[in-house]
């Protein structure tokens, strides 16, 4: 068998991404095997190589195929200017991000990585440099509408119908037939990885899951009955759960996943128990990508201080989810 | 200096009410001094006491005053039957229940008791008794409409702006003159406890507080001016701050505390971390009540299984912030 080939966009140059993105590639041991080819800015990588004092070789590749021995390549978007700048937003370094991240997607899409693993980006930099999307997801959504969250930690795993929406059109999604297709979508996805996901618990919209309608109708309108169709179908769902302690429920349960119907609702619970382990993995798509719990941090990029553990999680879970 | 009068009420005799009251008083040592008085059925009382083997005075006492020593008196609301029904919900453990705590708070309102402690009621059992409240805090709202949900454990506190509504009537509560009495009154009406809360922090109501209006426009239009004006008046408050991280800004901060905008956001994060120690206390009234973060438990009710602790903290909670 093949070992998997995992692309790492190197995130904004600014922020702290090349510097954990380094210094996870540098502690093979705390890696599963693969191959990994990392996409990103020559200059960048090698003057974060030579700040943090790391030997580590990456041969630049730029063939449409990854060569099937375990090992690092570099694909080199170029387009950086020998001065960036570091610690704050520019349209250059987004401009950079996002080449590098494109190019991975396109690899990606084309089936040439099994998975992507995506260290941060600047939404401000992306807009000072007139990009379309406000991140990661948002292009990922564009090219793959039925792009799935999920965030994973030891603890817990949680899915999201929506994320990035104002709470009042988060609320419109929730309707029967969009909850259906999502759930389909997520157990599908689920089924392509060895994530150990056999149980999907839905929560509720309204205070304590409406209260049998007291609450609010979601539940018993649209929520309750896609369940009861996806249960028919045979997947191993149920819910709807009161959103205050469904996440009790699933705390150190491997086998569970929570399906949040919006962004907060999801990702409060997340934080709290998952801090600074936590993986952000998108699924749907025709590959996997995650990315670290954690933005570009650019009070602390350059000091050499930025902590790796959370970009090797997303490497582990990259490979693990393949 | 006269030590509080804290009154009781013994919650649904079906629960563990009555079993977590008679253990938390049978144990001095964890209680703060204070003259208690117990309003409930005395056959329930008498019951469960022998069931738990206790030897406990609580002289009977209906006068409308407090005995100034510290002692424990019970308030017979009668109207039990003799052979009430355990482990689930009655009409006449429903009707128990609110004449317990209908007494109590009238005499909070008459100002003879400073604070009062709900055991848990069964919002069913209130329903097959016929009654309109849907449960305490329903109650209080009709007799004090400015009443305030707030919850309290070691590591973290939080208020609520609305609770017992469905998502969409909760959003449309976040206007700008809504928001700033509410601040108005939770600052006034902690500025009269001994609670040690100094700095209020407000929760945006969109993904990432809105992100400059990329993501919602409450928080620009409604949030934003509200704390602004409330700052210009004194109140060290601020916000509003991304829903999903704001928690860990108040986490072990003791004179901070956390202003959700709808109930799941802020009981998801408080559930999370504190569950089992957390208190519910409500503020903006002429007393305070406090109740245990715990329901009727039917499951485990008559075995003498229930844990106290949360209502010991319900009432060292009722004493401290008297």
């Amino acid at each position: 068998m093949t070992l998997p080939a995992i692309g790492i966009s190197l995130g904004d140059p600014g922020g702290i991404g090349p510097e954990v993105v380094l210094k996870a590639l540098a502690t093979p041991s705390l890696l599963p095997e693969a191959r990994f080819v990392v996409f990103g800015g020559r200059r960048v990588w090698d003057a974060e190589r030579a700040a943090l004092g790391l030997r580590l070789e990456a041969p630049i590749h730029e063939g449409d195929t990854v060569p099937p021995a375990p090992g690092l390549f570099f694909n080199d978007i170029g387009a950086m200017p020998g001065d960036f700048v570091r610690g704050r937003a520019s349209g250059e370094n987004g401009k950079s991000s996002f080449l590098a991240f494109e190019k991975a997607v396109e690899w990606a899409g084309k089936g040439v990585l099994d998975a992507l693993v995506t260290a941060p980006i600047s939404k401000t930099a992306w807009r000072l440099a007139g990009l379309p999307w406000r991140g990661h997801t948002e292009y990922l959504d564009s090219l793959y509408p039925g792009a799935i969250m999920t965030f994973w930690s030891e603890r817990l795993r949680v899915a999201l119908l929506s994320h990035h929406l104002p709470l009042r059109e988060a609320i419109e999604r929730v309707k029967k037939g969009t909850l259906l297709g999502f759930f389909r979508n997520l157990h599908q996805s689920l089924g392509r990885t060895k994530s150990g996901v056999r149980e999907l618990l839905v929560a509720g919209l309204n205070p304590h899951a409406g209260e049998d309608g007291f609450l609010g109708t979601e539940e018993e309108d649209e929520i309750r009955p896609a369940v009861e169709e996806a249960r028919q179908e045979g997947l191993a769902i149920s819910g709807p759960f009161p959103p205050d302690t469904i996440f009790l429920k699933a705390i150190d349960c491997p086998e569970k996943m929570v399906i949040a119907l919006y962004h907060d609702q999801g990702l409060i619970g997340f934080k709290l128990k998952a801090f600074e382990t936590g993986v952000n993995a998108t699924l749907g798509m025709p590959f996997i990508r995650t990315s670290p719990d954690h933005g570009t941090a650019y009070d602390i990029a350059g000091k050499g201080a930025a902590d790796p553990r959370s970009l090797i999680a997303a490497i582990r879970m990259a490979v693990e989810l393949s």
